[in-house]
């Protein structure tokens, strides 16, 4: 049996979720506390690899010993949480832990994930929104929100979203099964969610300026099932950048 | 005439509002800000003086030469909140600006103010309320909400509130006239609100850690009558941290 952890992090001062030599990653973070806690080196799988300055309210991650598939501990899983919680920095919380078989992948036996993307779109910054969310101080015009949900439908649906995608990722296929998206507005946040059975590189961030520009005028929202078949990353959107997009929940 | 701003900061890197020697102060940022846009020293004088750790959704200040009454500028009054965010860190941000007498004084002035006090109740800290919210991680009893609102209505009307203040504080008068109190919840969070003329010093983190004892069970929401009319400091709560209160309204 392995241990499944569910955690949220903070993203503003990591480089990412991955190991990487020399700088604070989370997976590093969490490599550190589980060998403080468990007493020896352990391997931790992640359900996805987040980039520099995204955040996650919701990743999952396995835990087993260091090249074996599972691990053993004395500690009850309902109070791994609190007691990993002990040995991470404050950027990091673990939300709760259960035994899983040892088969079980965090990232293979994935359903669906979902990503929500935040935009600040008030007239200033404000200074609890600072690495948080995309700030557009433009006013957005009337209908602009609705707008941008109208949009969002279209990438409803199995579809090739080679446009979506940043160039430099390689992957067999660039077709995804997007499950649900829309566009909601709370007072002077704008929140983008889609859920989908896996995510190209940059697939939220770049959706995310192309339904920008739908509310801008730039864009109508029947524009966006063009630029899907057209498979040319160049008509979509800019990608918008990393500290407004949140992992917000993981299905298995 | 003076410039009047409003504007709002996240405390967690300030030693305050207020300008010391060597130290970050919202206060010494507002005053090097000033004098790049306006090209000469200015007077700034606050709404009030927060402590560190403390934030403000909305602080008042007021803006002149400095040893004058007033200031010039070319600069229109509705283009100052972004040319002088400009010239500010990300942790603070001018919110508006406009035109005030000569004779106007940010802190005499106020009719009242409002505080909100955030705690956050979830069983694990989370990165997100990290430096925002108090992290009560034991679970309150059924009602415990429901308890500290009736509580904190006891807080309602001009009383002598002693017994919530820090010793080490000169006032004349202990006497303050709260105005409106009250305690809700929004899933994990708990908001205590409160306004009044003035505050004692650490009045409202005071009053904060007394409701948390009700909410626990240790007082009743009657004490808080018993312990007013007292004026010991000792029998009410602890002082709840400095970074979950934040100045919310000012009045004038």
């Amino acid at each position: 049996m392995k241990i499944f952890l569910k955690l949220s992090y903070l993203g503003t001062d990591f480089f990412g979720y991955q190991v990487q030599n020399n700088k604070r990653t989370v997976q590093g973070e969490l490599n550190r506390a589980a060998k403080e806690l468990f007493g020896y080196e352990c391997d931790i799988t992640g359900c996805s690899r987040t980039d520099s300055g995204v955040h996650a309210n919701m990743f999952c991650a396995a835990v087993s010993k260091h090249g074996e598939s599972s691990l053993k501990t004395d500690i009850n899983a309902d109070r791994i949480p609190r007691a990993i919680n002990a040995h991470l920095p404050n950027d990091i919380s673990v939300l709760s832990a259960e035994w899983v078989d040892d088969g079980f992948h965090p990232r293979y036996d994935v359903k669906y994930k979902e990503y929500v993307y935040r935009i600040y779109n008030g007239y200033v910054r404000s200074p609890f929104e600072d690495g948080r969310a995309w700030h557009i101080s433009r006013r957005l015009p009337d209908g602009a929100v609705e707008r941008m949900n109208e949009a969002a439908q279209a990438f409803v649906g199995k579809k090739d979203f080679s446009a979506f995608m940043s160039h430099g990722s390689q992957v067999e296929s660039t077709v995804r099964n997007v499950i649900y998206a829309d566009v909601k507005a709370f007072d002077d946040l704008i929140l983008f969610r889609v859920a989908a059975d896996g995510f190209l590189y940059n697939m939220v961030r770049i959706m995310t300026g192309t339904l920008v520009d739908v509310a801008l005028g730039k864009l109508l929202p029947s524009d966006i099932e063009k630029i899907i078949i057209s498979q040319r990353r160049e008509l979509a959107g800019v990608t918008a950048p990393p500290h407004g997009l949140y992992l917000n929940k993981v299905e298995y």
